[in-house]
């Protein structure tokens, strides 16, 4: 047994059935030429003949479940990989829509605690011949950013190469990947970890640790942001929905080099868009401009205060969409100056007050889970974009080429939609989770997606 | 809005994670030889698209979810048929292994208590051409023989009939199948709603009714009962494994008529020699003999003293499975002889008696997923046997022949297996539930059925 940090144990105390706290993520697959019948099927069987087993793998709460035993840690040694690896089909007619669906399905149900809090679905048979992959880890285990970083370890450059192991085969690295690092995590809920680790070990969120981060706020006289109340900021349900598409690298870089801006702005306002059509399709688009919450890596005044030297650093900001704008070059405009000027503002701060300010701004959602903690006043911001790096080459598993590689994100009260995106060489490869009852037709977000970067690409494509 | 007596309420209080509170049924059909491909598919659409719901499949908790709001019932207007609906596909080789595999997954997830309490799951494509359907429904909505009813009444006897309606389309019958009726239900769990309605309405089981309960016992003179500990009577995990087999009921007929006793006789004697190869196996065999729950219906006194005549009543009794005795033949004999005893004891008590005799023995397993409610000493019994009657004859839906109807039950804290087994036409379908964690290799069970059958067919085949 070994001792669960505050930090990790607040994921198990916020979950409920409303609530679930793992994170996932979605794969594609182009299987080799030499694809046999029995491909996946010799597969699954082989990932779950597996000796060795990395330690992130056979992680799970320490027995009673549930309660304050919920802050050890236990690891176990024998594991029901017929539990954990999972073999599915599509139903017809097999398409990516199909696929989606029984994602849906899988990222609303919550991990068993009483095993290692993880699960990896193998899908055969979409129609295009493609396989897909479908994994989910405890948020109290590793974040997203991490999550991804794991997956990215047990791919190949080296379409030749058929010696890949699956994530949970493989030793950690030197410097474990099982361990949030503060500067390394883009994750927004990595940040919370973050202020905990912060400063000194002792320093923890709950609730020591939040009155600090409080105060640091105050004394460097920050205001905290709020937004207009919409749809996407009540109480969320159980279920799911997810939706995911990928946009050429190539055609967002354009709209940012002739505009001035950055590919994150144009990925914002594509946001700014597709929110302002589908809101308005509903009557439900407020006359405020809404504002989305955004992960960022700063580059550090060198001589920091408290970190002894320059560096990177993680923070989160929030961007107004200026949905209130019809005109999409206009709001791109906006978005620009509004991520600019936030950066500066981020970037004067030393990294412990970064880290307070973002984990003010994200305190409100970790309080969502609690029954009357929340009023659902004014939400601090209305959605959260969150950008992740994904690998820059083409990757292979066992000869199987990467064809896509969605982040299935959390979603909580106040906060029932949540856009995390991926670069994967040429693609930037978008995944979106929802509510599925406050968030009604999602997929049709991805059609105002394209519309939204068409608009643009006009002015500046 | 309707009030929720706490008798419903109790099913949504008493689950966690660790407990779903759902009854499912997996059936199986033989589709017809003019099915054409996309047979599944259109059904399911089909399926999606109805007008009328009855009010049972649209009942939700009112929310607030959780709190004492679910003392109310609110029924939905909309709903969202591409969520209770789903249409599935097995993986390869797509034998009934994958089907049960499935099945396992679908019954350890919880309903989502937004919506209405059910969930319909239709599989294409097993490799030899049948067709298999998972329904789900809360137990606060529906004890396991009425949703066995409600799925009977969507099936017909004519093979030509296309007019089938599934279970939601059909409207209620006059008398309401909703509503547990105290004499109708033979489900252990429906025991404790009918004591909670004897009487009186204003009799409730929390905590009154259990008072009640307690009293009547004590003045009946009644003992209750107790069975040594096994592996089967600890706490229990979220997640589930599911068998289910067919046996045909001349084989077990003959059984019981060449040995002078009943086919539930005879299908406890095939649990008590499965769960004594089971156990011994694992070295986890008790020295004293094992029990099990059984539900019984049973022809009532005339003149009963407070149901103004004679009748049906249902009630529990534990029956001694003898599984410390190795040879088969004297284990039938021992359980025959305790059913009968039980019986006749049952058959002395009025009504009200039974009921509250029959709740005292189920009430140690009301308070299971109540954190530190239960000490785990002796169990009342080891393990629910229960037979629900299916249909006499055969049985189609549009076209497709009904092949297999096996009950999926619960299992809670100290009651780790769960046998429930419904007759149709010429067979009796099985179907067994356990937590996955402490019940190992359940499917070994069904191997251990069929050689207790066999055994007992040598003495008196």
């Amino acid at each position: 047994m070994s001792y669960m940090p505050p930090t990790d144990a607040m994921f198990l105390w916020a979950e409920s059935r409303e609530h679930p706290m793992h994170v996932g993520g979605l794969q594609l697959f182009v299987p080799p030429e030499d694809l046999g019948p029995d491909f996946v099927t010799n597969m699954v069987d082989e990932w779950r003949e597996q000796d060795y087993v990395n330690p992130l793998y056979r992680k799970r709460p320490a027995e009673p479940v549930g309660t304050l035993g919920n802050t050890w840690w236990s690891y176990d040694e024998g594991i029901d990989f017929d539990y954990h690896v999972r073999h599915s089909a599509l139903p017809q007619p097999r398409r990516v829509r199909e696929l989606l669906a029984l994602t849906s399905r899988w990222h609303g149900a919550l991990l068993d605690r009483h095993r290692p809090l993880w699960e990896a679905h193998v899908v055969e048979g979409l129609a295009d011949g493609r396989l897909a992959m479908y994994t989910k880890v405890h948020h109290s285990l590793v974040d997203g950013v991490n999550a991804l970083r794991i997956t990215q370890r047990s791919l190949s450059e080296d379409p030749d190469n058929r010696e890949c192991l699956p994530p949970w085969a493989m030793p950690p690295r030197k410097r474990s990947t099982e361990i949030a690092t503060v500067p390394k995590s883009r994750n927004p809920f990595g940040l919370v970890k973050a202020v905990g680790a912060a400063g000194s070990n002792t320093l923890s969120l709950i609730p020591g640790g939040l009155r600090v981060a409080s105060q640091i706020v105050k004394d460097a006289d920050l205001s905290l942001p709020s937004a207009p109340r919409t749809i996407l900021n009540g109480r969320v349900g159980g279920a799911r929905r997810f939706a995911a598409q990928s946009w050429e690298i190539d055609r967002i870089k354009r709209v940012a080099k002739s505009s001035g801006t950055t590919i994150n702005d144009v990925v914002l306002a594509m946001v700014s868009g597709a929110l302002r059509d589908y809101l308005s399709e509903m009557g439900a688009l407020p006359d405020e401009p809404m504002s989305a919450m955004v992960p960022v890596s700063l580059a550090l005044r060198s001589g920091g205060d408290d970190n002894g030297g320059g560096g990177n650093a993680v923070g989160a900001i929030v961007v107004n969409l200026a949905t209130d704008r019809p005109d999409g070059a206009t709001r791109l405009e906006e978005i620009a100056y509004s991520s600019r000027s936030n950066k500066r503002l981020l970037s004067s701060l030393s990294p412990t007050q970064i880290l307070a300010y973002s984990a003010m701004q994200m305190f409100p959602l970790m309080l969502g889970p609690i029954p009357g903690a929340i009023k659902f006043g004014r939400p601090p911001f209305n959605v959260i974009v969150s950008n992740v790096p994904g690998p820059r080459n083409e990757m292979y598993f066992n000869g199987a080429k990467l064809d896509g590689l969605y982040p299935v994100s959390i979603v909580m009260d106040g906060q029932a939609l949540n856009i995390t995106l991926c670069s994967r060489g040429k693609y930037l490869d978008f995944g979106l989770i929802g509510c599925r009852k406050s968030v009604p037709h999602l997929q049709r977000l991805l059609t105002h997606l394209e519309s939204a970067l068409a608009e643009l690409e006009l002015s500046w494509g």
